[in-house]
């Protein structure tokens, strides 16, 4: 994502760089509510709704705002990830998902939907090697269980296959320099920008 | 409420008096978030998706253990309130809010809806008068203008006339013993206990 931003940057192409959950002040608070290991942790349908709630003030505040300015909007996770962890993590029915995204991002889509896979196994490895290295402790999400990691995996993959007109899927096993050029090539095929 | 709790134990009937927003450690987190006069208020949807998160976990943690228990649950506020403040006071399809109300509580209606109907000016007239005797200041929804107020108690009332079976309508003007007793000639029609 740094590297593409400097792309961006290097062309004096405008864009915001954001994320979810988060990307606001009131989004943030809520963040902290959903990832805290606490022992009043959300149940399955408030968790969802939460993730929900800092996306309708994202969407509101930040993203509407940045394309309206004509920017490019860079956002780490977005409604797929619900999709992902909240049907198919947490196997809320994927209908309600569907229903929740569309009203909290009052009907935005990505153009693009990146997805850096990794497996379960490596993933888990490169956390631990974060933690480690004195980085951030597993959250509340993360540190579930390896099943629940492999679901939302299959719900990312099988939301790309159903849909390969608007994600791209790479490889995160890949070196950095190799997933910038596949990124700058797609980005290249659908003649958003010249490379 | 009050004296009705005192006629439940009165009976050695076993109840759960509860609230929302609110009612659990996290509802009361998310009721922060919502009811604070502050820069980050959440938009019209946002504010919708946090009351529809705190009655979720208040529903899987507080009122459906309470059942189970065969308890009854005494609740100031529940899904009607958020059709008459989101979709009558913020103007939020009805649709949405009640397909929200409906996850969030996972299916589960009130039994009975009892309002305390009260006209906007009355209504302003008593939270002037709570505030000028050092009770709590206005927080941010009470603040609304009237016509805010006006739409909200409209909404209310719409819903009353809609479903009559499941909604009691009280003056509440009215003196604490006359609404206590209307209440309890209603239950007794309901044969929901003998008086």
């Amino acid at each position: 994502m740094k590297a593409f931003e400097k792309e961006l940057q290097g062309r004096s192409m405008p864009f915001t760089r954001t994320r979810e959950p988060g990307g606001t002040p009131l989004g943030d608070a809520i963040r902290e509510l959903i990832l805290q290991p606490s022992s009043s942790a959300p149940t399955a349908r408030t968790e969802l709704l939460l993730y929900e709630a800092s996306r309708a003030q994202h969407v509101d505040q930040v993203i509407k705002p940045a394309l309206q300015r004509q920017e490019w909007v860079l956002c780490d996770r977005f409604s797929a990830s619900s999709i992902a962890f909240q049907a198919g993590g947490r196997q809320i029915s994927e209908d309600w998902v569907v229903r929740l995204n569309e009203f909290a991002t009052d009907g935005l889509k990505a153009d693009l939907t990146v997805l850096l896979d990794l497996s379960v196994e490596e993933s888990r490895r490169r956390r631990n090697q974060r933690e480690s290295h004195g980085g951030a402790k597993e959250d509340r999400i993360e540190s579930e269980a390896d099943h629940f990691h492999e679901r939302v995996r299959q719900g990312f993959l099988r939301q790309a296959k159903d849909e390969p007109q608007t994600w791209l899927v790479l490889d995160a096993a890949a070196s950095p320099e190799s997933l910038l050029k596949s990124l700058l090539q797609e980005i290249q095929r659908r003649k958003w920008l010249e490379f």
